[in-house]
């Protein structure tokens, strides 16, 4: 019996999101399935974080467990190849330690939203970005995202689907800044409840529409109520960029409450 | 009558090509279509490059006469509103001096080549990438790529299909360097023969092998003769990044047959 860590890139725009879901086809599923045509196992991939649909990763990081031993290079080879056509690949393949857990193990998750701000839509960039036909004041989007950061009840900011025992989390990180078109958003916790970063970037556009100041945000936060949080951003725009463990045994020993979920 | 002048992105995956053909679509047969939609004209709109099948533009340059006056921005809304749901959108247009031409006005091309080395294939940037499950070795590359800068005989690099007059072509630059996971090409000149950029990526991608030294890229080029050039490389790496002109006229006065044609 091995246990892998997998580190896995994937366009979320066709997908029902990381998790197997009852209908339509699943991140989660559509590696399961790869990994059963492989080695004729039937597995659980155990994901750090659950991306709804149409959220795409950089570096999502999985845990499986198989009962033969295999050269992790050619775990990676082989469901990559079993993988195809799916916009999914695992980067990454390596041994992990018997107790890792990709969700429970993480110390910190670093996601990324990119706003694409221009006149015209994206033609290469489509499903990629969240377009924004104005432009956004990303000096006030930076002022406005640190009265975040910290540790805060973020119940404002959380789905109401969204299955975390406690509102609290600790935002370690959330800078706006510009790059050429684009305005990037990027967030970096423990963990984040379901639709967080979406909530937030939501409501950082309103701030940077002139719209709302600091102090709302401020107030909103404060309200700790899911109706004066902004509008949530489309799913196009976020990436789970990268996923961080104590090395080398990828065992992390925070809260639980801190720890138990993670959905963007 | 008004002619305006576009700068026009496109993905340039699901078409033929730049050029209206005899069969399947083409950016350009789109961009007419749209017009038409628009005004009910029938316009020809007229590029700087006429990209292959499968090659993209982050700034193509088009002209287009209409003999309505219509506000620039109008203009840029209304066909941008026409071309949905085609991955093309047209960035910016202005009205341009009554002799101005697209293609015979510019005084240089800039194409990116974009080369992915890894052992996962991209998920995320399938269509938009070259991908090569090895790493090459990119100051190789860029020094062989020397040797092709200036003014030469590009036969060696050129498509069989190829209409220009005159096989001399002025290259002014060539650089390759190194982007995270990628290796990027950039190519600058007055005009490119057909297929000259994938043909010169195609070659220096043998030297990143070792396969190739510097030597033996100048001997091919000194043999004008197609067969000696490397394998073309896939369109799906190429981008039509700017197109420059003689501000403000817009005219061009170089020499006919180094403007008269670009195929990248």
């Amino acid at each position: 019996m091995s246990r892998y860590c997998l580190t896995i890139e994937y366009d979320g725009t066709p997908f029902t999101g990381w998790q197997v879901q009852a209908r339509g086809e699943s991140i989660q599923g559509m590696l399961e399935r790869a990994f059963h045509a492989f080695c004729g196992e039937t597995v659980s991939v155990r994901g750090a974080g659950r991306t709804d649909a149409g959220v795409h990763a950089l570096g999502q990081v999985a845990h499986v467990a198989l009962s033969k031993d295999w050269e992790p290079f050619r775990v990676r080879e082989a469901v990559n190849f079993h993988l195809k056509p799916a916009p999914i690949v695992i980067l990454d393949c390596a041994l992990a330690a018997p107790d890792f857990d990709a969700r429970f193990s993480a110390t910190r998750r670093h996601y990324l939203y990119r706003i694409l701000t221009r006149r015209a839509p994206p033609a290469l960039d489509r499903d990629r970005v969240w377009w924004l036909n104005h432009a956004l004041d990303v000096d006030a989007m930076h002022e406005a995202a640190k009265a975040l950061v910290g540790r805060h009840d973020f119940t404002t900011f959380r789905a109401s689907q969204c299955q975390a025992k406690s509102p609290l989390r600790t935002l370690d990180r959330l800078d706006v800044s510009r790059s050429g078109d684009e305005i990037h958003v990027e967030a970096s916790a423990r963990s984040f409840l379901h639709n967080q970063v979406r909530s937030m970037v939501g409501t950082l556009k309103l701030v940077g529409e002139g719209r709302w100041t600091r102090r709302q945000v401020e107030e909103a936060l404060a309200a700790r109520d899911r109706t004066r949080c902004g509008a949530v951003a489309p799913p196009s725009g976020l990436y789970l960029v990268r996923v961080d463990y104590d090395a080398p045994s990828g065992l992390a020993s925070g809260p639980a409450t801190e720890v138990a979920e993670d959905d963007g």
